[in-house]
This record gives structure tokens, sequence and C-alpha cells, in this order.
């Protein structure tokens, strides 16, 4: 069967989550009916990273198996048209060999944590940012996430229900910057543990806020103790913005 | 009565535009209601551009007096607290002298229009841009744009139902930008005509298609008639981004 690896952009509000959910609708039902509906068969897709309820993402990867070969840009064009008006789009469409894995296959995983940074609340980023009303200190937040890059054992930024065999990680990136009223923190990782961004972005907050000295997120990660975590940062501001695979 | 001058952000999706409308909530009524809540007294406010139906701002301005006097801070953040859940949130709040007047003290106002220019559909930008599918040259749309800056009868650009008693306005500004998928077109005049800039961005739009020669938007615009105009941008790509006031 010819497989294709999608790249997919979605507004995370309305939905349940990517995974399938009782409880309402997932970014992975929208888009298995919206191909379901243009290719008339029944498909199963599978992502390289799945997010949770509120979790926006630029550059979800995907890939699903169709009976029938069919143009690149048609599986983009038909899937778009049927997925309308859900605030989910494929931003491309490939072909690939049957060996890709959207999630085995993939290298490295890309994240964007936004946070608005001032008093009024959000109004046009309302569900896209988390809004933080006091004034945080970018370069003391960076400062403390240097300690946090390389490989370690991330248990106290990993949440309780976490199903990964291991609690080690190698975080490639984790930058905070500025850029007039948000705060951006980028971070990159072959993989990552369930909640572990928003667990390290609600900690980094601490410390930008003053309440953390720069040196406690060591500290706290050394400890290898959830209860060391800071308050976890809320999924409005979390996009998965890329992942890499090889060539 | 103390005066007040308000900086005002709004995602106009969910709204029939700014003025009182019978037909659904407008902004005005929204943040005059939370202003009334907080101050226990009937306010009017008056703002710099009255924006149509799904059109937003990041820098709108009004004015409003209120009977008794109160911290500016306070005035921004407990209307904040009486818009929630309405996408609109104050950014700013001074006292002004009675002379000031949101639209009749203003020396310029700024607009911005996005345009998405990409195969897909906007998904985290939905009703934040115009979308369009085809590959448009913004490199052509800004010579274009060149030729409607100035002093001129702007006829041609201009709503049937347009109020203003006189056609002739000064662009200062109309600068076309490509930034990746996106591109933004800037425009900036010390007042605009009703529809004039989605009317000439759905002209110049025409121009990035390839659908018009850079000079038939000067001939549309020395022809005087409305009928030369491209037709009209949708309100979703527009945003008053800020106003100028003398110092």
């Amino acid at each position: 069967m010819p497989r294709y690896k999608l790249v997919v952009e979605y507004d995370g509000t309305p939905f349940t989550g990517w995974q399938h959910q009782t409880n309402g609708l997932s970014v992975q039902q929208a888009v298995e009916e919206a191909i379901e509906r243009f290719a008339g068969e029944k498909v199963r897709i599978h992502c390289a990273g799945r997010t949770d309820s509120g979790v926006h993402a630029t550059g979800q990867v995907v890939h699903v198996d169709l009976a029938k070969e069919w143009r690149p840009d048609t599986v983009r064009d038909a899937t778009n048209a049927h997925l309308r008006p859900a605030p989910v789009a494929i931003l491309s469409a490939e072909p690939v060999p049957e060996t890709f894995n959207a999630r085995l296959s993939a290298v490295k995983r890309h994240y964007l944590y936004r946070i608005l940074n001032r008093r009024a609340p959000a109004a046009l980023d309302l569900n896209r940012v988390w809004h933080v009303a006091w004034k945080l200190d970018a370069e003391a937040m960076h400062e403390a996430a240097q300690s946090l890059t390389g490989r370690h054992d991330f248990t106290t930024f990993r949440a309780a229900e976490c199903q990964a065999n291991s609690p080690i990680r190698t975080l490639d990136r984790l930058d905070v910057e500025r850029i007039g009223d948000e705060i951006r923190v980028h971070a990159s990782a072959r993989s990552f543990l369930h909640h572990q961004v928003r667990s390290i972005v609600g900690t980094l907050e601490r410390v930008g806020a003053g309440r953390w000295p720069v040196g406690e997120v060591k500290a706290a990660l050394e400890a290898r103790d959830r209860k060391r975590c800071g308050p976890m940062a809320p999924s409005t501001g979390l996009y998965l913005i890329g992942v890499d695979y090889p060539d």
C-alpha cells in the first residue's frame, strides 16, 4: 500500500487532544474522517508526537497508508476540503517508503512555548498563549534553562502518568527569549517525556518571577523528584512546530 | 469629568463590528458594559476608527468620561476583569485633558492587512487572515501600491455607502512585503474612507495574481469609478494597529 507523510497544522483549542477520546473530537479523528471521505476507505494515521488537549501544532507529522495511489497534492487538497470548517490543515503530503514511520523514524522534535507577559489578558491570542501578568525576567529563565540541556534523568519534569520506559532524555536545546510582550521558550530533543515541556516552562516561570533562584532548577533536576517541579504551565501556550527525519 | 484614553485590542470575529448594532454584540457595547459594571455608571465611549464586523485591532484608541476619578491602572484592570471571556483587552488607560478626542485629535491611523498565501487553508490563523491559495507576486503588488500613495481622489476605492464629505485622502504609506507564506500590506494615513484599505488590498491581489498589469491600478485610481475597483478583500485579514496623536 502506498504510504504518505503529511505535515499538519492545528489549533488545539476545540479538540480533546491528538488521540481518540470518548469525551469529544480528537485531531486524529478529524483528519482520519476527512481522509476517509475523499479516499472512500477506512484509515488509521500515526503521528510523531501526541499532543494534549489545547496544545497546537504548526508542524505535526503523520503517516498513513492508502489502498490506492493518489497524487500527493490531491491527498493534501482533498483532505483539506473535507476538514472544513475544523481548524486543521494539511500543509503538505508526500509519498514515502513503507519503512518510514512518523513516530519511530523521527530523530528530533521541536516545540515552542509562548508566554504573553503583560498586564492585559490576551484578546487576539486567547487560547494561543499562557498569560502571565507579572513581569518575568527572560534572561534569568534562559540562564536556569541551560542547566537542563544535555542528557539527564528528567523524573522531576515528568507527568506521573508518563508511560516511557526510562526518564532519561537528552535535551538538545532550551532557549528563552523575549520579543516585546512575549517570552518564547524553544525546546528540541529526539523525544520528550509526557508533560516535560510544560513542566519545565512552569518551573522556569518561577525563576522569571523571582520566586526561585536560578540555581534551584538544577537542584530540582538532580533531586529526581516530581514534587520539586514548579506548577505545570497550561497547554494553551504549547506548539509542536517541527519534526526532523534522516534524509 | 475626568477623561481617559484607552488602547484596545480585540479579535473582531465574534462581533458585529465596532459600532452598536441590533443584530448582535458590538465591541463598543462589550467595552461600555464592562466599564459600567465596575464604575457603576452609564458610559459612552468614542473610538478613533470604527471597524467592520470581523476586523481586528491591536491598537484601537477610545476616550471615555467617568464621573469619578479612578487610578488609570484600575480603569484598565477592572475593565479587563469585566470583559472576560470576550476576546477584548484594554492594553492601557491614561488620563487625558477634556480637549482630547479619540477621533478628532488623531493625526494618523495605521492598518495592517495579512494575506496567508499558500495552498493549505489557515488553521491557527483561521479568521485572522485572508487565505489566497494561488501564488502572489508581492513585489508587483508593492510596485502597483506606490501609485496610490500621496494625495488623490479615492472614489474608485470607496464603499458606495461611505459617508465622508470628500473622496480625497492622503495615503502616507502603502507597503507590501512577503514574510514566508504571509503577505503583509501596511497602510497609514490621517484618515481613510469606508472600505478603502480592503478595496485597495483586493485590487492589489489582482496584480499579485498576474491578472492585472501593474499600471492598471493607477488607471483605476484616475478613473474615479467604483466599478474599476478589484473585488474587495475580506474583513478577516484587516487590523487597526495604531493611532497617532500630537504630543
